[in-house]
């Protein structure tokens, strides 16, 4: 047992129908004067329910998605001209992400109240894009505060961006059983992740607006987010996001689709992992856990209805081969990842 | 699902045969010039090799159990005296108090090396003795900023006291699932403490220098003190302390005898915690998984051998119903108390 694990520290107050109190007391804990509230505008409805109880000082719904330079400068200075003490920030991973784009330069400190599963509020990473580029890096000046969780918020999430949202975190959580930095502490919490989000994400699909499926999605998510900003990027990501920059396919359908060929080819190779996934599933096997929740869900099955081009398998290889992590536990060699991306173009049961 | 949970940030360095490594790489992160390391006498010869890679400052071997401030006092000021920038704390649960007194009033960063199982490098709870009084608190600048665990370095520690010493991890993890503070994160971590020290501590018994069984043992008893610094402490650690208090009872002993007696007590009205013990220990149920283990460490199975007279149960029972938690997932009223005392003072099997 060898490691090198760093926890990041961070308060979480969880509770449904909570956020407005859990906001008071921590905007009272860190004594701040004078807040600035981050909220796109159509979230502006429920940035004003969850800041009911403080007094804010500026607001600010210059969101754009990925963060673009322009929008970072903007909310830096908008931070800067109003002496501003505490960014709260109440949305998805576009506004956590522009939250921490101030805090980066400014140092100032951040609560986050998430209305999705991104995860973002969870980690220390930030990403920035400038002429279209997107550029990524760690600086735990970003990481917030507190996190402010709360259930009935993400209800405004529709019920395919929920599960797309959270079978993202399914794929941060079993990828990180893998990944490079993975470590008993990040597995563990892998698990649980695992677990919550399966049980989460069933009851999303079947009942929607039932509170205690979206808590455990949302306590999933946090724990999928923790462990893969540890772990860092295993096999699973690397492809899926070969696949989507060079064929250009939708990001949420292909982490769906890929996930359960990527645990598949691995599980043989990584047994102790594979029972945790196996347990956290509730399941015999990590890859029929996997694959009964994707049926529950009606997740997207094959590459192809994604708008992949079996042809393109072969450049695909090329793109993925280089890439793939040192750390993951089977050989990736140019036929065995064909093969698996053959199975995963096809939508195959068996392979 | 409602909770407050505050992570703490920390850095793990685990290898065996790697701490004076580690403990190189992290001085050079840290950027320290004049380091204080302390260790008792009788570590002298462990902390020296720990040390062997980085330029000491100051030596200082004025320890004693409990940290009498007369011995906190002195260590300040050879701190200050030497201008010190960081401490180095090689040794067990005093050694590491007696570093957290230094950085309580100095603000010096800890990098803690710990020799046992005792688990205070990962929690920002202090302790002090004055009068014959222990006082403790709570303050993140105890919190070593870095641990070092080398599972070699425990091999210091005869078998008899790393069971005892692994005993105490396993019931501060058990205690975690129900004490006032638990929250899911901390169930979770301590179910995978308990998974690690069930099979840590059978191999230390079985083979006492076998490095695997150091290393699990290790681990279980970081992720113990990890959950219970933040889940706080539930009926068993009340009991145990009214017990050791009133009637002089040897710590490890009287907690490895009421464990699993507090463990049977709870865990039909917690059955999820029960499933997860369970689980832990890879047993049916979770009295059965801790029973066994029990059995197969030769641990002490009865009050009454640890010296406490059966006509105090009463009298116990008095002191120990005021302070029960509110959070104990079973009502305790006298007559289960007493019964559960009378059982745990007899070692009996079924109850």
């Amino acid at each position: 047992m060898e490691f090198d694990h760093v926890t990041l520290g961070q308060r979480v107050r969880f509770g449904t129908n909570r956020a407005a109190d859990n906001l008071v007391a921590e905007v009272d804990r860190l004594g701040a004067k004078r807040v600035m509230v981050i909220a796109s505008r159509h979230e502006a409805p429920i940035a004003e329910a969850v800041t009911a109880g403080i007094e804010t000082g500026v607001w600010h719904d210059d969101v754009a998605p990925h963060v673009p330079i322009a929008k970072a400068e903007h909310a830096r200075s908008v931070a800067a001209e109003h002496d501003v003490d505490l960014v709260v920030s109440v949305g998805g991973g576009s506004t956590t992400g522009l939250a921490k784009a101030v805090a980066m330069t400014t140092g100032l400190p951040i609560v986050a109240v998430p209305t999705t599963y991104a995860g973002s509020e969870a980690t220390n990473v930030w990403g920035i894009t400038e002429s279209a580029r997107k550029t990524t890096g760690v600086d735990d000046k970003v990481l917030p505060t507190t996190v402010i969780y709360d259930a009935a918020l993400t209800l405004s999430l529709p019920v395919d961006l929920s599960i797309a949202s959270g079978l993202n975190g399914m794929a941060h959580c079993v990828d990180s059983m893998w990944a490079p930095r993975t470590d008993p502490i990040n597995q563990v919490l892998a698990a649980e992740g695992i677990r919550a989000l399966a049980e989460g994400l069933a009851v999303i699909k079947a009942d929607p607006r039932n509170l205690t499926g979206r808590e455990n999605t949302l306590y999933g998510a946090y724990l999928s987010a923790v462990a893969f900003a540890s772990a860092g990027s295993g096999l699973h990501h690397k492809i899926c996001h070969v696949l989507g920059g060079a064929y250009d396919l939708p990001h949420a359908q292909t982490h769906a689709v890929v996930l359960p060929y990527v645990l598949a080819f691995n599980a043989q190779a990584a047994p102790e992992s594979e029972k945790r996934i196996a347990a956290a599933f509730g399941a015999a096997t990590a890859v029929e856990g996997l694959n009964t929740l994707r049926a529950a869900l009606d997740a997207p099955r094959a590459l192809k209805d994604c708008g992949m081009a079996e042809e393109n398998i072969p450049e695909a290889a090329d793109l993925i081969l280089p890439v793939v992590p040192d750390s993951n536990p089977r050989t990736v060699d140019r036929e065995s990842l064909e093969e698996l991306l053959r199975a995963a173009h096809a939508g195959k049961d068996q392979w």
